[in-house]
């Protein structure tokens, strides 16, 4: 039930040498999902040993360029290496067609099923639901249409006690009831408090990505209470209203935000190309808001669960 | 005058963490050229401190999109570091739509020209005429319409020697005749023959690029006598019925190539994936038919002419 997030790229619209466009794989349970997939997104899976065969989900948060140029050659590569798992790409309306048509001027007939499916507007929408999370879209605010996304674990189920186990071997059917909640009655009519008998489950976490956007209270409702909140953080105070005409936050914003949300944990991103030196003053600034956070950097990787 | 190659990427269709796909800087008389654009043009234009602003023409051979696909990201990045400059794309037809459609989702309006030219097909064609060198494109033989581009210098003049303008001081008009070829005669009518009085001129360099190609004699009159001639060599010649299926070259065949064209040095390169560990097989094998062959690698920077 691992649920971590590796970040390949925490730049902005200009990439520089040490920080490339976005992109992230939230390790879901097990299955890698890429979030946003600048230019080079395909190499810096590689650098990082993802596998990238095994990506299913895709999600575009917006089709500003530094969030979508990687996708294309990313789908090429997986095309390349035999592909034939169909592949998901949640993302705005029109991507699906600029993709399709650069395949077809190079006479590329994928071999797997690319399916996208296009993000709705102005509203919380549930994306995936399997066993143990939700995968949802919700907007945001920039200059064009954008979302950011919730990643979610359902509730966790309690673990039966192995010393339990091992003195009453309960079969199946029981053990199914026991994990949904229910105590044990043994054929003696014993019963067993199902505290007593189980290890209370770890807390769900949750991930929201949130990128890029101004400084919108409008999103807090979506993303209250989450393990980790990524917030872009383009620009420091100082350029406050340079970030607010271009539809961007401030590092102070971002932490304004995670504070209001009650999030766990913040980690800023997108950093303008001007902080390519050091982003330092940007961590402070978030910090003195809210303590707990962290800056993004291409490569790291962050454990929400293990 | 100076003349180089400087090679972005030298893998092929699979991109590897130490070979990135097509691209190269023809610096041509201090005017940076750029020949095809894999993903990841611009980081590597970056890592090699190439100045992009200063490209103004750009030639992309076909449109697989090993050779295309960093095209859209150069032309963002170059848009929003402010250029004004015009840009002249040199291109297969389809690419214009497909490079405006993706600026038109992402609602950017460039600040620049962007102009593109349509490569035509079966026959070689004069691109560029300046004063001191052409641009041609060629057809090879490939899977897709694909061409090869040979930067040629025109013919240098000679250099009035130090001594001769010391002692005679020529006005602007004798030195523009001497430089053309005449002898210069004094005003007493005494003649001095023009081989005494300049230094012969270096020889006029060419640099012939064909990739992807399948081994095709048909492009030898085109670049017959080239300085440096790039030839792709996907395979070793053991994959020889791969590389024809595949419209692709082996190693040994772009050497057969050279020798025919009688070129004086061949570069290597557009390497399958299989050989990311070493292609010293290809080299080989290539030098064992043309000796004067070299391998391309990423970063590696070829000087014609000084």
């Amino acid at each position: 039930m691992k649920f971590s997030v590796h970040v390949l790229g925490s730049g902005s619209a200009l990439p520089t040498v040490k920080r490339g466009p976005s992109a992230q794989v939230v390790n879901l349970h097990g299955k890698p999902m890429l979030v946003d997939c600048g230019e080079g997104t395909q190499l810096r899976l590689r650098q990082n040993k993802i596998k990238m065969q095994q990506i299913t989900h895709l999600f575009i948060s917006h089709l500003h360029g530094d969030h979508f140029f990687g996708l294309v050659g990313l789908i090429s590569t997986l095309h390349l290496l035999g592909r034939t798992k169909p592949m998901y790409v949640y993302a705005p309306e029109g991507l699906e067609k600029v993709i399709r048509e650069q395949f077809k001027l190079s006479s590329t007939y994928l071999q797997f099923e690319l399916n996208f499916v296009v993000l709705k507007k102005n509203q919380m929408d549930l994306l995936i639901d399997e066993e143990n999370y939700h995968v949802y879209s919700f907007p945001v605010e920039h200059s064009i249409p954008t979302w950011g996304f919730l990643f979610k674990e359902k509730p966790l189920r309690v673990k039966l006690k192995k010393s339990f186990i091992e003195s009453h071997r309960p079969d199946v059917g029981w053990i199914k009831r026991i994990i949904d909640g229910e105590d044990y009655v043994n054929e003696a009519g014993e019963r067993f408090l199902n505290t007593d008998i189980t290890h209370p489950p770890r807390e769900a976490v949750s991930y929201a990505y949130c990128s890029d956007t101004r400084y919108a209270e409008s999103i807090i409702e979506y993303i209250k209470g989450a393990t980790l909140l990524y917030h872009e953080a383009s620009f420091a105070n100082d350029l406050r209203s340079q970030a607010k005409a271009r539809f961007h936050s401030t590092a102070g914003q971002a932490a304004m935000i995670a504070q209001k949300a009650a999030v766990k944990q913040l980690m800023i991103g997108h950093f303008s190309a001007r902080y390519k030196k050091d982003i330092t003053c940007l961590l402070l600034e978030a910090q003195t808001v809210f303590e707990n956070t962290i800056a993004a950097e291409d490569g790291k990787c962050v454990v929400l669960a293990d």
